[in-house]
């Protein structure tokens, strides 16, 4: 079986782009990826593409053909949603398909526009990534419902808001001198937690923005790497995925995402590594909350102690295991198809040493990503690896 | 590479039901072909599902992890999106999952719920499967996209309506006796041409109804049906996918769809063999110029010889090559997530001798089925084998 090596990234800036279009975003980001890598667009074998929103913010369905052509390659094409994890899905299949000879050069991205909403109008297209019938009509939306989860973990294992508020400090920290993110501005505790409220316990900077951008991977086989002299030292190592039942009220805990759980044991399995030997990690933080669950469902942390780690430092850059160096879905910004290449892309920047934050981890060898789908009702894991 | 079997289908009758949901009608399908299947629902190890237009009909998007709860499986769930050829593109990716052994046992289908739009809203609904910006914009819609095409071919092959409404009484003949149809009615060529015209030259009854229905196949693996003992004895021996640029006004040609020429070019070499083994087709008639083409370009009529084979008997139950046995879009109805994974379903059952048309084709071991999203902008192909 083939290694699958990262030979190109490509990466629009994450922010508020209501004047562009979809294809527009992917366009750009598609171009960085194959001119990246120094590919032939003629060699380009398949288009595995991520998108979550399109038919309600852009009346624009049947994208992947679209998309295609908008990258300037003529072949398969093959659109995945998964709500918020839809691009991490299209990452384990292209995988898939290199390791099992289908194809040598695969492009797989994804893209979102969402800001001419409105924040109301995403809000609202947000919602759909829930249970219509049983949480939307009863007024459900993901600060809701993600507030439920954290009022949850606070009953069953302690912590405050200040903890969480430490997260969205850490990851605006992180984002500073990240040219891609949307925020790069440092912000408190205070100013997390004097923020207007949103879904109690959470407040404003406990949330993710609604985010415009694209982000787009050129993964090659080995063997196709070694033919045309690419230099692309990351690969992608292990991939995992896992579903739980979509409403929250058939969930048996609040308090934890057992879909991230199978989605990283395999992930480990497959890439024959354990979560100590990961280095550095990007995690699905749509809300502060949403880290907390994700470090203890991958196995970095005991469930319980998570919620300690940023405010003790332990996830921060100069910690035992930095988490969203890119600033996560937080400060970087979060389009939602976009998101699960846009985690591997930073992954693979820091690993290389090419990232702004490559510093904060000069040992790393190993990296995980995890991006997840509505309320972690589906999720995908990816571990990475750094040679020579 | 291990052969993939058919071990089990499961289809709602297709019809309007506007009062059902999605993930009910999903739920009976999945019902069928678990339970056809005889396999213990913890042997599944994927769903691979197609749905096209939740998010607009149901305002519900994130289905697949919901549909593997309502198939009553714990396992990743995976949702394609390819407008029509959504569970196609599905059933690609499952049989893809088992040859290379990553599953042994995978659920497979799709659904859609349409009828609650009305035609109107469905029909704008169906809409974002075109290029929202160059052709939506300018008030295309797909009764006159394949108006165009249909004119297209009459002034580069010639033909007429005529020619085009024998595809239409062949198809509503097939379904007399079909449970799962939709219409179950014969009309007369004479019925077609004074039908209300819809987009000059096609009317009324060359057009595909709005359908609501989902449908949904247990997929093994050899290994896992000589060891359960499963009596399965259809094969899917042969996969193929293309892509077209998204609008007519970027094509080379209106009277052709090259997509399905390469997707069914891939499929034949896949299975080892050619148009002329086929002894059955399924094809995707949204409308009756769409069987034209793709015959033609499924390599079974010259280009230009397909407008006048169902008049002339050669496509009919009685003819060399029947085409649309199941009554196809036509008269069994196209719930558009669904018809992928239908077409695959009627052409099993019609080559392992169940099907209510089986006897039209006795001696064929060889079918084929074409499904397509758009104005073919993307097409799957699969082959069809039955063993003893």
């Amino acid at each position: 079986m083939t290694g699958v090596r990262i030979a190109g990234t490509g990466h629009t800036r994450f922010g508020q782009f209501p004047e562009r279009t979809g294809r527009d975003l992917f366009a750009e980001a598609a171009d960085g990826a194959i001119e990246g890598a120094g590919v032939d667009r003629g060699d380009v074998e398949a288009l595995f593409y991520g998108n979550f929103m399109g038919e309600v913010a852009e009346d624009q369905g049947h994208q992947a053909p679209l998309m295609a052509e908008m990258a300037g390659i003529r072949a398969p094409a093959t659109r995945f949603e998964s709500a918020c994890a839809s691009s991490g899905v299209a990452v384990r299949e292209a995988v898939k398909d290199i390791r099992n000879g289908e194809s040598d050069v695969v492009l797989v991205g994804g893209a979102e526009r969402m800001t001419n909403l409105g924040t109301a109008g995403a809000t609202k297209a947000l919602s759909i990534a829930a249970d219509e019938l049983f949480e939307i009509r009863a007024g459900m939306n993901f600060p809701g419902a993600y507030a439920l989860m954290a009022q949850a973990y606070f009953d069953e294992y302690g912590g405050d808001r200040e903890d969480l508020a430490h997260i969205a400090v850490k990851n605006h920290e992180n984002a500073l001198e990240n040219e891609s993110a949307q925020y790069r501005t440092a912000i408190s505790v205070e100013d997390v937690l004097e923020a207007p409220p949103v879904a109690e316990p959470l407040g404003l900077y406990d949330a993710c923005p609604i985010t415009d951008g694209a982000s787009a991977i050129v993964l090659v086989s080995d063997a196709y790497a070694d033919r045309e002299g690419i230099d692309a030292p990351v690969s992608i190592s292990g991939t995992g995925q896992g579903s739980d039942r979509m409403a929250l009220a058939d969930r048996e805990y609040l308090a934890r995402t057992p879909a991230a759980t199978v989605a990283a044991e395999e992930a480990y399995a497959d890439a024959g590594v354990g979560p100590d030997e990961v280095g550095v990690a990007e995690v699905h933080d749509c809300f502060t909350i949403a880290e907390v669950l994700a470090i203890e469902s991958l196995g970095f942390f005991e469930h319980g102690e998570g919620i300690g780690a940023a405010r003790a430092g332990e996830t921060t850059r100069d910690g035992r295991l930095p988490v969203n160096l890119s600033g996560g879905l937080k400060a970087k910004g979060h389009p939602v198809g976009a998101t699960g290449t846009s985690q591997i892309i930073e992954l693979a920047s820091v690993l290389s040493g090419d990232h702004v934050n490559s510093d904060a981890v000069p040992d790393a060898t190993v990296g995980l990503a995890h991006n997840a789908g509505g309320t972690v009702a589906s999720t995908t894991v990816h571990v990475l690896e750094v040679g020579e």
